[in-house]
């Protein structure tokens, strides 16, 4: 990192911001064309969970490349009298990692369950069973083990 | 794209949705790696205008591989009674290109005017002067060409 005043080091922070975050970017890469899409997602005991088509690109090139990158990012643009001084605050994580594509259906359940609780509540991901989980034929679950993480963000002085 | 009735087929609404975003994400790749940092940029006749520090991993990965994607996303999460019926309402263009770093002053100069344009309005952006992009020894500018570009939408049913 090149402004390393702008480094989140506090693990608990960085956590807070993927736990905080809606949409996440999926970066995969296949013969050196990066490939990038945004996705829904949780973060859930060191990993991060995504739902998405069994088919198509991403789980292509996943399937033949494991090494991914997930960020996500928030922010507003300050403005400043002069354009030059104009700038982002905005706080962001980058991560990077191995992604395994999994169709087991309990591994299934628990992700779309823990997915669910993110996304609506607790008491209707309850609602989600083994059974309804065993019907998304389409379905699959990428789970994504950290290698490295980096949080960095940018608070303007006012 | 597996769900072929989200595709975006009409340019100018992938173009208008590139013109709007205030937040892309640039995705690199180094020996299999890919690495997705958030950037403010410029569409610009066909283009992606980036700017950013002059040395860093996304230069040196470019430097490398020229290989990029380019990545916009927005939307809301639209709750149903069912959980397993939640869907996202969005937007979304995905760029595959080539890039090229730029440290040329006079494309620095026509680079940066047009991100000040955007980011904070016509008249401030004139009052940037060449000699003052001369003196931004650090700046770089990263210039896509667009060799591929894919426009997504869902707007769920009510």
């Amino acid at each position: 990192m090149i402004r390393s005043e702008r480094e989140i080091k506090d693990l608990k922070e960085i956590e807070q911001i993927l736990k905080d975050a809606s949409v996440g970017r999926l970066g995969t890469s296949c013969e050196g064309q990066p490939y990038v899409i945004p996705v829904n997602f949780v973060y859930h005991e060191g990993k991060i969970l995504i739902h998405g088509a069994r088919k198509g690109k991403k789980i292509d090139n996943i399937a033949s490349n494991s090494k991914v990158c997930f960020e996500v990012d928030g922010g507003v643009l300050v403005a400043r009298d002069k354009p030059c001084d104009y700038t982002m605050k905005y706080s962001s994580v980058v991560v990077l990692g191995e992604a395994k594509i999994t169709t087991d259906p309990d591994e299934m359940f628990m992700a779309l369950k823990l997915l669910m609780e993110k996304y609506s509540s607790k008491e209707l991901s309850e609602q989600l069973t083994r059974e309804s989980v065993a019907r998304f034929k389409n379905l699959a679950v990428i789970e994504i083990s950290i290698r490295d993480m980096t949080g960095k963000r940018n608070i303007p002085r006012s």
